[in-house]
């Protein structure tokens, strides 16, 4: 098939035409199908089910420390699961607080503790007439919500293969003291599975930040998220390059268990200079007693270390490859060199990017949602919901089966299609 | 024996010689006691063991509504634990939210989110000039620290039987509006053991506060924490007294298991009006995807219901009650009718709090301590750990064994006598 822009504009109303008839068959189907959320599947799920018989009544709840994890004690997390979490982020156990049973409140807590209360000693963001944080778009949502939520002004850095874009991240970050912060996911990033690459990284451990309270939020959220055991990405610590680049501080990693363990049920953890750590602590402290150490005991006595780790997610991985591969293989074969789409295959991750023909994102969700489809509200990837040219879609492959993914990515093809000759008539 | 303030100089100084010497001998003996937190004994935490078999491989870890418990999904609490949790505080279902696996961090977070936010549409309080919270003395050190931390002014409310000082709470509440809070602990108070009075309850909820942001914060910690089986306070419930008063959003009640299950691995939850439960949840929807599910299930399976709570209790109870009783004969014993010290022997809860003479406080927990007894500092249990009077200090007989805290006992009347000794030979 020729490319989409190249048809004339009867050749564009004849296949209207026909892409009509076949999506109103596709909605005679009566399906109805999410690829809205990164939720793992119950076949995911099933394979964690060991964890429930890892402690037991007969089990000695103590830790390496002698720690009665039962009771009071230990802010930040037991020793073992300190070692555990700093393997799967590539940490050193003393730079990382193992805390809650997700990492969203740890970023989330940072950010208002930040705001109350300024970074180690700097002044609280409250009293200061501007914040702004940079945020690589397309992104996550949630990182958007949580710093459009505290009034925190958000900057759209354009991803690239490499990464978000140096240039314009140094321009702004080494200029401009109001930018605080920047919303990372430098591993099979979220919705891209793109992860950056050592130049990128380097690049932001030797950033020279106006603002002494500038931190980089490295939330490694897919760190142990293969799809492949042949090809997986690697990224370079940002710990370790920060420290060479003499910008310890500038960094928090983040990272949980949420999507090997169960989801919610997790552990979590971040990682940072000491001197991070210190002011953290200096909240934590008032916030909580302590964090669910039972939970931890529960995970390092079940997974042991980075191999049970690496083995349990090589099961994931089984059970999430068909779905990319469904998805990826349909998306070639209906819309591969028409022209009206773009994507990425990535190696790890819970999401397939697809970038539309500008201003067709939203109809091309509103067509499928029709059809049964859920999608992820279009402009869900940029701050304030907001996609500047209308044309990133998310695609969360996890969720349904390969056949269920496989139906739903040929009526998002239908829809693509669809959409796009609409426009490409529009503009006639 | 006398009252020590009827003694000669003469027969002071000849006690002060005798008590000096027993001093000495309770020294060599070496001990190393801790009476300073309020933590569960092992003996009471075994008693909860059964929660690590309540779930394992072979448990469908759906919710009653069909919920997967194990992936994302549900903000604020799968049915059944709210149910658990309201017949724990003495609310309605629709009235609990159940977050966490503490209510400190939940206290925490809503005196942070006030902070920046505001209270359901009220000014940020971090743009007012002044805020203060209310704080019943003696109280929770726990509790003072989020406010000091927060700069905001702490004012001490002397504590009676019957509760916090009610005229004075009225007068400052009503008349002035930069009071935004009181830190409450209704039943069987932390370190007091005292329940707040029926007409407590109700003058507290017939307030008319000149804040309209202002609100009770009303920690029920030992809702269920009962030392008899018949001798138990009981309190009125709040959130209703509140709404029959017209101020239905005038407070949060805060519970957790953290001291009936297992602490910090408990589950904990916030009751309230919806209008307040709405403005919780508008924040609490960006800083989580969602809680501890699983152990949410884990609690309902093996407490099943209030029944459940209440037998494992009366373990507790058992347990609790010889060291409550140790410590208390033994302060009779030695002190009774001394005139330099009062207490108060309270039916549930964690604490025995002294009152010692004027003065007094900081010099008794240091002889105890050169003798090898912990107790909670001097202070402690005062805003600013500010104890104006320097008498007060909390003893916590939770932890050690009932011969422990009858050795404890022991060597704290003595220190109590030798330091009011001296203080009278210092006046005399």
């Amino acid at each position: 098939m020729k490319e989409f822009k190249s048809l004339t504009k009867e050749e564009l109303l004849q296949l209207k035409e026909e892409l009509e008839l076949k999506y109103k068959e596709a909605k005679e189907k009566n399906l109805k199908l999410d690829m809205s959320r990164g939720k793992p599947s119950p076949a995911q799920l099933d394979m964690g089910m060991g964890l429930m018989d890892a402690l037991n009544s007969n089990t000695v709840l103590n830790a390496s420390d002698g720690t009665d994890c039962r009771n009071y004690g230990i802010l930040d997390g037991l020793p073992e699961s300190k070692r555990l979490m700093a393997q799967i982020m590539e940490a050193e156990p003393h730079q990382v607080m193992v805390l809650g049973n997700a990492s969203l409140p740890i970023m989330y807590d940072t950010v208002s503790r930040s705001m109350t209360h300024g970074v180690c000693g700097s002044t609280p963001w409250y009293k200061l007439d501007k914040i702004k944080f940079l945020c690589p778009v397309p992104g996550y949502d949630r990182h958007f919500a949580i710093t459009e939520y505290f009034g925190i002004e958000m900057i759209n850095i354009p991803m690239t293969l490499e990464g978000p874009d140096m240039d314009m991240v140094e321009e702004l970050v080494n200029n401009d003291s109001t930018v605080k912060g920047i919303w990372c996911v430098p591993k099979y990033s979220n919705p891209q599975g793109i992860s950056y690459s050592d130049e990128t990284v380097r690049r932001f451990a030797s950033l020279k930040p106006a603002a002494e309270d500038f931190r980089i939020y490295w939330d490694n959220a897919y760190a142990v998220h293969h799809l492949y055991d042949e090809v997986q990405d690697h990224i370079l610590n940002i710990i370790t390059e920060c420290e060479k680049a003499g910008n310890p501080d500038m960094v928090f990693m983040f990272a949980s268990t949420s999507k090997i363990s169960f989801s919610g049920s997790g552990i979590a953890a971040v990682a940072a200079s000491q001197r991070n750590l210190d002011w953290m602590r200096e909240s934590i402290t008032l916030q909580t007693i302590g964090y669910d150490k039972i939970n931890q005991l529960r995970h390092v006595k079940y997974f042991k270390d980075i191999e049970g780790i690496k083995a349990h997610m090589k099961k994931h991985a089984d059970i999430m490859r068909p779905k990319f591969e469904a998805v990826l293989s349909i998306l070639e074969k209906n819309l591969g060199g028409l022209g009206i789409g773009s994507w990425i295959a990535p190696h790890g991750g819970y999401f397939i990017s697809f970038e539309a023909m500008e201003g067709c994102a939203k109809a091309i969700v509103a067509k499928c949602r029709e059809a049964g489809i859920t999608l992820t509200g279009a402009g869900a990837t940029y701050p304030y919901k907001h996609d500047p040219k209308d044309s990133n879609i998310r695609i969360a492959p996890s969720f349904p089966s390969p056949e269920e993914m496989a139906a739903a990515a040929e009526i998002f093809s239908l829809c693509v299609k669809l959409v796009s000759v609409e426009k490409l008539l529009e503009q006639a």
